[in-house]
């Protein structure tokens, strides 16, 4: 009888803790200019659907316990395999018609981190950055060598036309044709991918996944794959992954420089990160948003931009999947 | 006599501002457990000179007028030639026996930014990152396509066997032998060159430039071309080069956390150096030093290793040179 007395005091303490520790997700999919009518309805709809099969699925690893790192992973998996979102399969072509993409990932609890850069016919590039972070001693690894890495760890592949899709050949076509440089200058939509979340445990992850810009050459690189730039997690201050237009991202260290104000200064998450996005990338005209929660599970997604692909789940369950500015 | 009288006064004036504006360079060429009498006297005496050539080219600019990113660059150059240390000409080979070179810089005035990873054959990758963030609208270019960029802007090769010192084919020899895995974990000796600058126009830049780590596999990219790991440089709070176990510095986001905590906190230049060197990193295990300087021409150097390469000369025009820590 004491026994089970015991084991159901045991039992209802831990009901009680992981029911008042908060989890919290966020995703995006990309910021640009976006405005009502501009897509289809079949378009809104599967973007909304991916948008939404992707937040609950990470949702429902942090309510079954699990951690914010097999969160994030398997959130931006779902949007990698989605055509709509320039990651992984539907990414956009580079300058030459192939498919490099970039990925970065960061623990929260540890501070370990892994991305690639310029990887190619990686699935899953969240999934080779992961590897990165987990059998490497490394944080980057780019080009042939990150293929070779990820083909030793087992890292799933597919055949390179499987990632191309006709609405990317057509940009690239169009971007091309209507080119006065041979670069690509800007863009009017970075629909990168990405997720932050809080687990039960208190633990931060991030995770940001992308195939860069249309038409780009020279082995470029965005802020995608860069820890501190387009992705950063440090239980001691927040989770950030970012969407815009990379240069800038990288130039004011977009990802860590929230995390910083939030540590430093003492404003809340969702002024750190306003003044980021609203202040410092609008003055230097950088165009793009970023999601980022913290470890009270308070959720932040601002963008300067007309819309931004985005889905949240806050600590009270309350579920948000939204596009537009006004959404 | 009127017209004299004037030339003179403004001749007075604009001798008076460039007497007192300040200026003001510091320079690395590596961090790691060295010790007196490790070096033999005539290896001491070349990496002294080098040091010395290198920071009296970049000193000579800003005393003629010349600019903070010129001057950067001109000390870089003097250290990626100079084969003591791992950057350019006798940098550490990779797995396969080459070289593969790493360089970033960033104008502290504009906070424009380039970057290369993992080229080959460029004498000066500090040239080539200075030529992405002019001549290119990105910040960062890796592998075939940034060797490609280079060769498009003019930059110089040389033949791989150049860049391959007697010195550097004997350590990999070595790392080989003992490795019991097949990466190489960590290193005694983290040779980076960098560069950090005030002009008299009160513009900060900052450079780094690397060989990376000895036998590094897979394309792996530590923070010297990571905008806000190894380099960093903004007018509105410092300037910073570093050198170490790259991966830590990524994952710390070092350069700008220095710059962070300077602009956030209220601290000094040296404080918020020393809090990232001396706390953070010792803390995560992370060997290894930065050089910094801010807008009044504060220098800071600190290191958590037992000795770092480094020379600075500050607004006074004095001049150090030293190795060991008790230098």
């Amino acid at each position: 009888m004491k026994t089970f007395v015991l084991t159901a005091s045991l039992m209802l303490m831990s009901m009680t803790v992981s029911s008042t520790e908060p989890i919290a997700i966020a995703i995006h999919g990309g910021a640009g200019t976006i405005e009502r009518g501009k897509l289809t309805e079949t378009q809104e709809r599967e973007v909304r659907a991916a948008l939404n099969d992707s937040i609950e699925a990470g949702h429902r690893i942090l309510a079954a316990g699990g951690s914010s790192m097999d969160a994030v992973v398997a959130a931006v998996k779902i949007l990698e395999d989605a055509p709509q979102f320039n990651a992984g399969r539907g990414a956009v072509l580079t300058h030459e018609g192939k498919v490099e993409l970039d990925a970065s990932i960061m623990d929260g609890a540890s501070l370990a981190a892994g991305a690639v850069a310029s990887v190619t016919g990686v699935r899953h590039p969240i999934e080779a950055a992961r590897a990165v972070m987990m059998h490497s001693p490394h944080v980057m690894l780019v080009s042939e060598g990150a293929n070779a890495f990820a083909e030793s760890v087992g890292i799933e592949f597919k055949d390179p036309d499987w990632f191309i899709t006709d609405f990317r050949a057509r940009q690239l076509e169009s971007v091309q044709a209507n080119a006065q440089s041979s670069v690509q200058l800007s863009e009017d939509w970075f629909s990168t991918v990405g997720a932050v979340a809080l687990d039960a445990s208190g633990n931060l992850a991030a995770a940001t996944s992308t195939g860069g810009m249309t038409n780009k050459r020279w082995g470029r690189v965005g802020d995608s794959p860069i820890i501190g730039a387009g992705t950063y997690a440090d239980n001691a201050s927040c989770a950030v992954s970012a969407t815009g237009h990379g240069e800038f991202f990288i130039r004011h260290v977009v990802a860590y420089d929230i995390c910083a104000r939030f540590k430093y200064t003492g404003l809340s998450l969702r002024e750190s990160a306003d003044q980021v996005i609203h202040d410092v990338l609008v003055e230097s005209g950088g165009d793009g948003g970023v999601i980022a929660v913290d470890g009270k599970g308070n959720i932040a997604m601002p963008f300067n931009t007309q819309g931004m692909y985005r889905a949240s789940m806050n600590a009270a369950g309350q579920k948000i999947v939204a596009i537009y500015g006004d959404d």
